[in-house]
């Protein structure tokens, strides 16, 4: 039999671990689909004691050390972060090893680097398990979708603000009260930040635009928005509607620029993504021959992101095995990335108001005047109890969000009680 | 610039048509995408004078000539059946060309020889528009589950028949009725029988579990019964317990052995699939690590099936510029194939019962005698309009019909009013 691949694990945290298990339970299944063995040549941590779980031989510190021997042929990335994974994942490449990563942040924030190296060096550079962990998504996207025109991608990819949203829905409690069971459930970090801030769903999207649209989009190219601010009255009004609350990764073609942006956003209740629940994951992708797609499944763990790792492993692996290996970034269309502002959104505008004649010519009047046209209006409540729900036609963010602002400087408005954009309608 | 990559197209029908309009208005893509132009060098057709949309001097009526023609590297088959394709199909691969084919019937009857030419000859043979259409589902099975376990597949990938099961459900239509829809709308050919005797779903099902289990199956391995025999009042027993009614494949791992089956079941209307209406299909897919995942979209229609074509045909003319081609079957796993009989499923059973004492326990004992327990059993109506509906826990397949056919002859069953499996319930 032929030598062994040898593999290097950097990382043996929630998901590492489960790499490491796989690699061991299914290594005859392993070997007879790459028609080579894997063998688990090193693992690098930050304190070899601490992973009683992994023959100690293999456990080294030296992260760097294990990354340069000659005898590595792969090297999967479970770390996570920019530095200083970036600086070893480039020393793989450029010393012609595959590499699998899982890190969404670094891909997002300098892919083109990374592929930079992958194709000089003529090796793989596999990351499916960064976006939507167990779910079959980047390889449909650059694969699969390859002969079609993509037009559009809508995703929920953060299960912790999902699972927030879906409890505040369920429940009508508030973010804060969500965000503590989600916690104490363990769906949420001590630092939440990365989830409920939209940086998580935000590096994703830039990696998911990226390879539908063949243009280099980074996490800065993004416009973000998280879910703190969304309130329970948010979801009472999306519900008075007819929608509930998700927090969106929305990947859109116009053209030939594209947009690329997070925020929470209203959503009809029919809508295949509304009914996706808890901490679960689901990418809709409409493309120009196929239609509309959809691919549900779950987006975090360790186990469901293994499992996207070890595909990534089979896949370059049998690259080194047949010959036919080398990535290279899909950047040529390098379609223009418009700002926000310019992005077509629509609006749903809950507005307290005075209960006095002109409200409502003068609310209209203001929309009117910005550009942006009305679909429904419908007053509730009477007297200082009164407030104007309002959901726009398609408009450009700028002036949808210019017209609000507009708005809650007049005194005839008591307060702006809800201001969310609204997805996944029928267009207008 | 290097020359082009010659793609020979057999079939120009609904599909072949879409696949001539994408070479055409995506070739600058196509080009930037593969690193090589693709070029349409023959399109062969029965009757070269009916393609108007066609540049003649690509068509032909001699498929076998353009097949053998030094020039072609690519072959592309959208005409389905067996022969003469799978001899077109063998020259092809025999003679160095790689294929893309959306023939199920015929990777379904005789994978194993293409399998071996594209083998024996270093090309590849690619075929995600056999199974769902526009779903990317072949590929993420093979590739980026490769690295998991996969235990379960369940899909509706017949859209004739979800058309006409929805149109019975939402309608209350019988079986014929609902055909006689699906026909005038276009959704069923004037000869059904492919679609509702569930031999497209279950080649289909064939090529799945082969892929899945890395087993090789064929449509001679799985157990098929149609929809033909579904009635209202099967659709009424359904819903009665909160279930609606789909024609499913079915591929089942346990242990080290598969099973594979199309058939009508019974699936509770919270399950993911049970929303899948009109002519859309959707598949399950469960695999240790990753958990539960679904694939959602057109299945059919000429666009569609186009988009699937056209990426395989990036893929391996990607594969023929970068080299690293080259398909294998995989079926190492050769796990042994379950008949029907021996199948663990769960029954729903509506018996029209002579109202008398003693009947339910004849029926309770009937069940106890094979070895089937009884998970909920109710009465409706009374005196001569009485019925006992019974669902039972999980049996052998074998165990559940024998005992059906026992009661049935029973002079105090009246009449067996539905028998019906069972699926997607919690485990029992």
């Amino acid at each position: 039999m032929s030598d062994s691949l040898k593999v290097a694990l950097l990382g043996c945290g929630v998901v590492g671990s489960q790499v490491v298990r796989l690699l061991h339970e299914q290594a005859d299944d392993l070997e007879a689909r790459i028609g080579r063995r894997l063998e688990l040549a090193g693992v690098a941590v930050r304190r070899p004691n601490r992973h009683p779980d992994v023959p100690a031989d293999l456990l080294t510190a030296d992260a760097s050390g294990l990354v340069e021997r000659d005898d590595i042929d792969i090297v999967v990335e479970v770390v996570g972060g920019i530095e200083p994974v970036r600086s070893l994942l480039l020393n793989a490449l450029n010393r012609g090893k595959s590499v699998v990563s899982a890190n969404k942040a670094l891909l997002a924030e300098d892919g083109a680097t990374l592929y930079e190296a992958a194709s000089a060096n003529g090796v793989d550079l596999y990351y499916e398990a960064a976006v939507a962990g167990a779910i079959p998504l980047l390889r449909p996207l650059r694969e699969s979708l390859a002969g079609d025109r993509i037009t559009r991608v809508l995703g929920i990819v953060n299960g912790t603000t999902n699972f927030i949203l879906s409890r505040m829905d369920a429940t009508g409690a508030g973010f804060d009260e969500a965000l503590a069971e989600a916690t104490s459930l363990g769906y949420a970090e001590a630092d939440p930040t990365a989830d409920v801030d939209g940086f998580d769903a935000a590096a994703k999207a830039a990696i998911l635009a990226g390879l539908a649209f063949h243009t280099r989009v980074t996490i800065a190219d993004v416009f973000r928005e998280g879910i703190s601010a969304v309130t329970a009255n948010d979801i009472t009004s999306a519900r008075a509607m007819g929608c509930t609350v998700k927090l969106l990764a929305i990947c859109e073609r116009a053209g030939d620029s594209v947009s690329v942006r997070v925020h929470p956003a209203m959503i009809p209740r029919n809508h295949p993504l509304a009914g996706v629940g808890d901490a679960f994951n689901a990418v809709f992708v409409e493309a120009e021959a196929a239609g509309s797609l959809m691919f549900y499944g779950r987006g975090a763990g360790g186990s469901p992101t293994a499992s996207a790792v070890l595909g990534d492993l089979v896949a370059v692996a049998r690259n080194r095995v047949n010959g036919g290996g080398g990535t290279r970034e899909s950047a040529y269309a390098a379609l223009r990335i418009v700002p926000m502002g310019e992005v077509t959104t629509r609006y749903h505008v809950a507005l307290d108001v005075a209960d006095r004649p002109g409200v409502l010519a003068t609310v209209a009047g203001a929309f009117s005047d910005h550009g942006v046209s009305i679909q429904t209006v419908r007053q509730e409540g009477r007297g200082d109890a009164a407030t104007l729900v309002l959901v726009t036609h398609s408009a450009p963010d700028a002036a949808l969000s210019e017209t609000v602002d507009y708005l809650s400087g007049l005194d005839i408005i008591r307060r702006a009680a809800s201001v969310m954009r609204v997805e996944g309608m029928d267009a207008d």
